[in-house]
């Protein structure tokens, strides 16, 4: 189960929270501090999964795990962010800005299991709304992917269906792909 | 957690099985027949609440609960169909037909625990691309609804934001109470 602070907070007070980036991370909206789900294996699988596909096939994105993303008056923490190298500002020695103040491109959520979808999904609705181009929710015990785009209805997809992805990420990957590195023994 | 058989079926073999009736009813999409999760307290009493609520102050429509729907490939079974009385066929007995074979004019699910929600989402695009109006999914452990229309973003209310109903229907409806039902305490 997911933790969550009874008392409102403003988004300032939320920041100052010394336990925030805490494992795991805690998500700031509406007001209310929810801790996200401890993940799972299959989480973490998924995870690496995706960030590696991502990173491999594209030059002008970098997809980052776990990365704090505050804007548009909430907190979030994506299990993937995948953002232009050209928009994440570097400070004096060269290195990224610890925050990141803005949408990322796109936006990707692995549930996990006694999470609540319409909270992930608000969030990923949120990130649509305020400048992502694309955000996913995989459903692992679906075997399937939501995908949102902006001003559409989303989509669900399964099987051999293609995934939709960002422009200039050259990659052509299906949810049954996906979902394969679930298979372990399959290596 | 829900039953799936594992063999692929054309719609008319399934609609053929003897036992999709049974309770929990078998829905029916991508050629695989899956049960529906064993409904809980909540989701039952969630489900009458809404049943009486929109019964109440409609005239044109009529909402049903569990009524098996089959169109456009799929045949489902939504928690409740909310329907345009006209829209329903009498036999010559002046009494519906038991098969409804169009898209309900509004769809509405209440996710169980352990149930798929990506599933629960791919239907309800199902039934907004085939002629559904209106399409709600309420997470009872989220107090929140998703609601879809077609070609648009979909759309989480929670708290005291003003549920989107069909025309016709003249009930004003906060997320909050929609899900104060479930305290029993304050009946």
């Amino acid at each position: 189960m997911t933790a969550s602070l009874s008392q409102l907070l403003t988004i300032e007070e939320f920041l100052k929270l010394p336990y925030i980036e805490a494992s795991p991370a805690w998500e700031y909206s509406h007001g209310v501090a929810i801790q996200k789900p401890m993940p799972s294996t299959r989480h973490a699988v998924l995870q690496k999964r995706l960030l590696t596909e991502v990173d491999k096939h594209s030059q002008a994105y970098t997809a980052l795990p776990e990365l704090r993303c505050t804007f548009a008056g909430r907190s979030i923490v994506p299990d993937i962010a995948v953002i232009a190298w050209e928009r994440i500002q570097v400070n004096e020695a060269g290195e990224p800005e610890d925050h990141f103040m803005q949408a990322p491109d796109w936006v990707i959520e692995i549930l996990s299991p006694n999470q609540k979808p319409n909270r992930v999904i608000d969030n990923l609705l949120h990130c649509i709304r305020n400048g992502s181009r694309l955000g996913w929710m995989l459903d692992p015990d679906d075997y399937s992917v939501l995908i949102f785009v902006p001003h559409q209805e989303p989509n669900v997809c399964r099987g051999n269906c293609p995934l939709q992805l960002l422009e200039g990420i050259h990659l052509e990957l299906t949810s049954e792909q996906v979902f394969s590195c679930l298979q372990i023994d399959k290596r």
